[in-house]
């Protein structure tokens, strides 16, 4: 927590006007037109009273954001090509964790202290903020920040995609591209957790050896390459001893996803989450003959759907994937802590790390 | 009737042996080798004890074909690019109808002179056969022959594509492409029954107003061609009085299939059914951000799901589709009777009509 921070804690549970000046100046990275992050996202910085209304409602909370994440969704919403377009000029980010500096009279569930994140909000890119208390989660305290961050996108759309479409059975085949992405490799350990045998096909990359051992390290059965899985001598010796995937978890679409469909069961699902290859999922006759199941997930509607009715359905998921980082089932994605001033390194880079940045330290 | 097959029917309850002489010759489309129809279909004609058993089993049945219908589905076959392959040679025809001859001691819900036919049978294009009792439907005997012979193919089709997937209500807006296809102009007739709207697209075509005459005929709201689907002049104004598709029945896919994606409602449903031109259907993310539903349907496979175990889903179905022919709430597509000697005819023309041949007269 910023050192500056703390008196804000101490005092400013109902009335913000004599705390805010206390305060230091809020930094934000924003977009004021859609278009490449590195061209796009400028670092704001605006006194406190600028950002923040006088008085705390009594259903709103004052947090200090203390991590978010860089994930594709951001990069996606920043050129304008995301689900959600907010308006303009935005602070982004989607994922992230904050601490609770103040709250509102009706807000019961958490208190000045407690590590806590929005079901969905957006702009986490930013030191501090006003929210509505009702859309927040209170985190494990026992959790470490960089996971806590990271807890809500990626984790639980690997969770929500292998549970929601097929039952899977322990000896179950899956197939997904993509597999080092952060998706990916919860995929894999929710698989070696489940007893689920996984397929994951890689680009090819200089350093792929490096990224075979990492992946492997998380539990992956086979790593293979997209020109490896349009090899049938490579591919049928694993499917006979693996049998054909009844899942396939799908970020990239173009012909990568078309190779992948070639190797799934009779009746299997085909979850697409992500267009990385910039081309259309495409599908041939032999979907339908093979009575093969095509399905989406975006995680944000998920939350979404949920919000107002099934708080529940959301907070036993959490809570789930946040003991399995506590036990050690889960382990985070490789990550590097960055300041809001080298975000141009998160955004050019490919370099197999995921980028978080370290907000208020 | 064939006149030679009335002392069959007279007799052959249960042993075929004496009867068989008196049987005509049997006649049958059949291929050899799969490619295209007009050079792959051979018409074979054998003597009855060379296709016939002895004696007819206690399950089975001896069926005169009567009518059977030319579709896209035994195109497909013929090619070899369906989702059925039989060992060759075979007979081809996947819809039609049939009077029973005569029925084994087991067989209980068909007597000698109904009309009746198969949920899953291959091979109408011939003169008689031997089928299993058991999976054979009775067919209302005062539909006529024609109605009869098209009855669980492409109304079915149409049905299923519109109850099973999204609930459409009154007032509700769905759109199709092919829909002058038989699929298609049945889609209109239930459309209009259940007070569902429709924009249906066809192929521009030098008898376009024909088309649009004949599919307005039966009810069709709007008739749009591929080119005008592109035009927003055209298509803002439609939507806005129709509201956006909550349902679009895809048989064509390629950028057909993409142009009418775009006009549909968030949440909306797209149900693919075949492939006419012979592309892929091509998913953006747009699909996903606007939670559209993808969904298959092949009425063979259908019907295989509840051919064992849920038999009443597919009577009550059959029964109700037959009962709107009979009240004129569906009218056939307009269809062509031919011979089998002319079935090159229905192999190569388009000229807007079914072909149905006519087997035994």
């Amino acid at each position: 927590m910023h050192k500056l921070l703390r008196p804000a804690l101490m005092s400013c549970r109902r009335l913000l006007s004599t705390q805010v000046k206390e305060l230091p100046d809020h930094r934000a990275l924003v977009i004021e037109k859609f278009g490449e992050p590195v061209d796009s996202v400028i670092l704001q910085t605006k006194k406190p009273h600028e950002v923040l209304p006088k008085k705390l409602e009594s259903d709103q909370i004052l947090v200090e954001h203390l991590a978010s994440c860089i994930n594709p969704a951001d990069i996606n919403l920043i050129q304008g090509v995301y689900g959600v377009k907010p308006p303009l000029p935005a602070v982004v980010g989607g994922e992230g964790v904050t601490r609770v500096l103040a709250v509102g009279a009706n807000v019961k569930h958490l208190s000045p202290g407690d590590m806590a994140f929005g079901i969905s909000t957006l702009g986490y890119w930013q030191s501090y903020s006003v929210q509505e208390g009702g859309t927040f989660h209170k985190v494990d305290k026992d959790l470490d920040v960089t996971t806590a961050a990271q807890l809500r996108v990626n984790p639980c759309t690997a969770y929500r995609m292998m549970k929601d479409f097929c039952k899977l059975q322990r000896g179950d085949t899956m197939v997904q591209n993509g597999a080092n992405s952060a998706v990916g490799v919860y995929a894999i350990q929710l698989a070696k957790h489940w007893g689920v045998r996984t397929i994951n096909v890689i680009r090819d990359k200089p350093n792929k050896s490096e990224i075979v051992d990492e992946l492997k390290g998380y539990g992956a059965d086979f790593v293979v390459t997209e020109e490896e899985l349009r090899d049938t001598e490579i591919m049928t010796p694993i499917l006979k001893q693996m049998g054909k995937p009844k899942l396939f978890l799908n970020c990239v679409s173009g012909k990568n996803a078309t190779s992948c469909h070639r190797i799934l069961d009779y009746g299997a699902y085909s979850v697409t989450y992500g267009f990385m290859s910039k081309q259309p999922l495409m599908l041939g006759a032999q979907t339908m003959f093979r009575d093969q199941q095509i399905r989406f997930f975006w995680v944000s509607q998920w939350y979404k759907e949920r919000e107002q009715s099934r708080r529940d359905e959301i907070s036993n998921m959490l809570n789930e994937v946040a003991d399995m980082f506590k036990s050690g089932i889960l382990k985070p994605k490789r990550s590097t802590l960055i300041s809001f001033e080298d975000r141009n390194i998160a955004f050019s880079g490919s370099n197999n790390t995921k980028y978080i940045f370290s907000i208020n330290k």
